[in-house]
């Protein structure tokens, strides 16, 4: 049973504290082993990923068929059935119709001054693109990270996917050509990590690296972290809805085990005001887990980390899901823009009854790597932006550097930075001699 | 004396690889300390910030002596001379007119198939703005970290600024008070930041920190980072100037020494066609290190890391400004534009004759803030983007979820999540109904 709280109760605001504190995830001490890893691609190249690879993933492969072929990815596209092919198609299309709406301008403009200011966006050059094997090997992930950078205008795209015993998912590599990705990679864990940042005979490096994946990926990122950029790290989903008494309870509760059935460690929550709907719900989610495939991971999460809070009014609940920063917010009320507008910390807001989640996992177009574990308060989802930087451009006029150069001047003396002072200095005697 | 290069050596790209690859920074191994330090502040709050501040800043501070009060606040300001606080203010207008132009745009928009899709900016609730004491304890940072985070409209500013031995800095009291912060806490190191992320009793936590500081500072926000955002992580200053002949050999020697007298580990570089100009640069820089206040720190940076490259014409110039993707780049031919525009990777370009860099340090208006040691490959300067966060905004009509629902199941299944695919399932199926 999940959690019920109410708003009403006496100790709700310690329980609702607990329930924000909550540590849903154990991360395992693995950054020894990954520090290692990662020093071993870096002295030894391709040879330490051929070894690594066939330790992990029991493959043996030789610097030819690290990467794909295209005739080995054409022949793998071609399993993929036709259904399949069109969804994944469509899906990308209106990723890709989104995404082309984030391209940020440049700007430049001149001042009354006379200084001409501005900035230039650039993409990255090469990006990689990590990819999990086995039951995470998701396909709408390939679509929601190299979409976007290949809209950003990143030149070289690599993905890294391992397929352990050689087993290959033909989606994911359908996902990576129809994104264009230019270069696939049969190598996982860590050591494809290393592999992106540092490069080897046979991959190049890369300047930024993205894509979820397990405790020895995360570890890997935040340790190439500098040398190149990466994504956020991500925590196990989180949903959270908000919902009046006049919504279908069964399809709330298959909302909330669609985030649920990710990861024991998922968390679902359910604010309401109305006791008697939650309840309602909760009953639906109980007769959903009697069937449901994932029911033990969906179950789990829902007995652990689950919680149903009743609300006195939606202000309350706009209020509750500001603290939750929650990674997916999902608003069924009579009018969900209205309480949306209310709400400050949330990665993605579905609105209205005809917008599960799911489409936004795959159709909808808007990204689904999102913040977790409450950063949403303070960061945001994958977009173009991830791979693109601004380059701020400054050209003084000689009456704006008469203009504003005394400034600097007296600034720069302040902070005993003489030979900032000068450099303005020098320039200015020069233009009052002429 | 600095390295000179030529892309006409027979060695050239060995050596310019291995200047590409020089370990500027030594980074003493704080983590262990940083993480007592943390746990302390998280379990003990004010009594353990005020041991610390005694321990590390000889001060013996109070919880009611932690924070500056307004009226310490307003006879710290009152200490400064007219010339600097007009100097000040004037760099904070132009910052702020700078960045009120990087304000993103929200979008809201129906597609062809009914799906209402957008996102939202909001501000970060509140952030934390390091300022470090002594030699480093730079006013103009405050301003360029606490007025970009005003004007993307953040709630609450707090600033924490180590006062070791009671020295308080005035100007950096009066940067705060007009950039708008909010609080300011006479505590430094990483007990500030613990104190930033986690709270006390008297602190209250913030969303989001940034700001320069030491290698404490930098251990410190590397550990709180998930728990609160942070800015990157600033190395060595670092300045490419690429010029032709036509320019004054001392102006260009005064830019580099600029970058160089921040710090022994900061590097500067010339690229020019002309190696006749470079000597010349490189005397003019020789007879300034005689006499510049700060020579011993620039010359050290000059000999260690400085160099002058020539190359056989600025299309060589333009790619091996590429390969150093250097924070500052200062652009001085005849057409700065022109090579500006087939550079890709600089955190910010200073073009022409009169736009010295220190220009953009102070009162330009862009960001001082920038990335070094290469990573402007990846990515950018501070700005009113890191205050802010988006939410993406979903709403499907009835007709949208029909005409896209089916390949969110079909993709769904082929993810073996079917909690996704029944969440869009049994809505369509009640709208077949209807």
């Amino acid at each position: 049973m999940p959690q019920f709280l109410a708003t009403t109760d006496a100790g709700f605001e310690a329980a609702f504290a607990a329930l924000l504190g909550m540590k849903r995830e154990d991360s395992p001490e693995v950054d020894d082993i990954v520090a290692e890893i990662i020093a071993d691609v870096r002295v030894r190249g391709d040879a330490a990923l051929i070894e690594l690879t066939a330790k992990f993933d029991r493959l043996d492969l030789t610097p030819q068929t690290l990467a794909f072929t295209p005739d080995e990815i054409e022949a793998e596209c071609a399993r993929v059935p036709a259904a399949e092919r069109d969804a994944l198609e469509l899906a990308a299309e209106r990723i890709r119709a989104y995404h082309v709406r984030q391209m940020p301008e440049d700007e430049l403009w001149t001042d009354p001054d006379g200084a001409t200011l501005g900035w230039r966006w650039t993409p990255v050059s090469a990006a990689g693109l990590y990819v999990p094997g086995g039951l995470a090997s998701y396909p709408s992930s390939v679509l929601m990270n190299a979409v976007p950078a290949k809209v950003a205008g990143v030149g070289r795209l690599a993905v890294t996917v391992p397929t352990p015993d050689g087993v290959v998912n033909p989606l994911v590599l359908l996902a990576a050509r129809i994104a264009g990705v230019d270069e696939v990679y049969r190598i996982g864990g860590a050591q494809a990590i290393a592999a992106l940042a540092y490069g080897t005979e046979t991959i190049a490096p890369v300047d930024k690296i993205t894509g979820p994946g397990n405790a020895f990926v995360a570890a890997a990122k935040r340790r190439v972290f500098g040398k190149v950029g990466i994504d956020m790290i991500a925590g196990p989903s989180e949903i959270l809805v908000i919902a009046d008494r006049d919504n279908d309870p069964d399809f709330l509760a298959l909302d909330l085990m669609s985030q649920a059935e990710h990861d024991e460690s998922a968390q679902a929550i359910l604010i309401t005001d109305d006791a008697a709907f939650g309840q309602a719900v909760a009953d639906a989610v109980a007769k959903r887990l009697e069937t449901l495939e994932r029911r033990a991971i969906a179950g789990a999460s829902w007995r652990d980390f689950g919680a149903i809070i009743t609300v006195r009014d939606m202000n309350e609940a706009a209020a509750l899901a500001d603290r939750i920063a929650p990674e997916h917010l999902e608003i069924c009320t009579a009018d969900p823009e209205a309480l949306a507008g209310r709400i400050n910390h949330a990665g993605a807001i579905f609105l209205g009854g005809f917008t599960p989640e799911a489409i936004g996992d795959y159709v909808g177009g808007p990204n689904h790597v999102l913040p977790t574990a409450r950063s949403a308060r303070f960061s945001s989802g994958l977009s173009v932006l991830d791979f693109l930087k601004r380059t701020t451009i400054a050209k003084m006029s000689p009456e704006a550097l008469k203009a504003i150069g005394p400034a600097a001047e007296v600034l720069a003396k302040s902070e005993s930075l003489e030979a900032h002072g000068l450099s303005v200095r020098a320039r200015l005697d020069r233009l009052n001699e002429g």
